[in-house]
Order: C-alpha cells, then sequence, then structure tokens
C-alpha cells in the first residue's frame, strides 16, 4: 500500500514539522535572507528559522547562497525539488483554511 | 501567511503523525474493520492503530459504527471531512513517490 512503505512515508516525515512546510511556503517567491523570513512568518525564532533552513539544506528542498560582501550577505531560495513541494503544501493549507473550523467544532464535541 | 497562523497549521499538525494520513488514505474506498485496516497498511500495530483511530474520530474525520451482532461487530468510515482531505494527502504520496530518490540522494550528499 503507496503510503505505509518509506518512499511515500518520507514526504510525511518530511511535513512532520509543521515549520518546514512553512518555511518552503515562504520561499515560493523567491531567494529570501533570514531576517526577511522570520518577519514574513512571524513567530518562528531565530533558532528554530536556523534548524528549520538546515534540514531543508539538508533534504535537498533548498540552496543556501553566500554572497562575498561585507557584512556577508546570506539568501535561501528553493531548489527544483523543493519548489516542487510548494503545491502540495499549498492544497493542504487550503484544506484547512477552509476546513479548520469544522475539526474544531469535532474536537469540541468530543472534548465536551 | 496563511501557514503561519493556527488555522493553516492544523492541517499540518494533523498530518505531522503520519500514521494519520496512512489510515485516512486506507478508509478512501469505504468502511473498513480494523482486522482489515491492519492487513491493508502492514507494519501497523494493534495499538497504534487503535489510537490512530480514535485521534481521527476525535477530529471529526473518521466514523465508528457499531453492530449489535454477536460477536460484536465495529467498522469505522471517513466522515465527509475525513473525505476532503484525501485528495491532498493523495497529492503528498504522489510527491513522495515521484521525488522521494532525489531527496534521499540529497541526503547522501550532505551526509557524505
Amino acid at each position: 500500500m503507496f503510503l505505509a512503505d518509506c518512499q511515500a512515508r518520507l514526504a510525511f516525515d518530511l511535513l512532520a514539522n509543521t515549520w518546514n512546510a512553512v518555511v518552503l511556503w515562504s520561499l515560493r517567491h523567491g531567494p529570501r535572507r533570514p531576517a526577511d523570513l522570520r518577519v514574513q512568518i512571524g513567530g518562528i525564532s531565530q533558532k528554530v528559522l536556523t534548524e528549520t533552513l538546515r534540514r531543508l539544506e539538508f533534504n535537498g528542498l533548498v540552496h543556501r547562497r553566500a554572497y562575498a560582501e561585507a557584512p556577508p550577505r546570506v539568501e535561501y531560495e528553493l531548489t527544483d525539488l523543493g519548489r516542487s513541494l510548494v503545491e502540495p503544501i499549498g492544497a493542504l493549507g487550503a484544506w484547512a483554511f477552509e476546513h479548520a473550523e469544522e475539526v474544531m467544532a469535532a474536537q469540541d464535541r468530543a472534548g465536551a
């Protein structure tokens, strides 16, 4: 069953950390400096952003570019692989936007 | 930014547990008994399946139906809300199927 085997599960494990999806989504319009990403995302600490960017880089989803300037400038951008994940992430985000209230209502009923 | 707010994050938190996606996906063709789900999914323990089904029920994504028979029979099926999540889950699973090798290759290069 395609979802139980490790290949398909890899995508869910990647998105098991919600910040991975948030940061990938925030890079969909082009390269960004970490400071700009923090402002754009809001609610993410420097530490978590750095860890997330490193994890995304490790998985080949993001590319880090350092400019030999003074002071040094660093930008992150989606790789082709990272860009290919933006659409499924968007579909999931759109689902949440549309159905979050129904889930929360179910949680309230179940919790009541 | 729509992903940083709690509503959109709810979908990712739901799928942060990979078994949620696997069990929802396994119910896409109709009601199933837990024993049949275990065979279909493969690699999931009775304990994890029971916890997952309960969690999905709590979130309004799955409905439990008990039949007054001897011995008692129980089936689980997707609610409309649960069914609406099957497509984004399928999109993510398809992405993994197509790109898992590229991710694993990037992990090898990064790990080398």
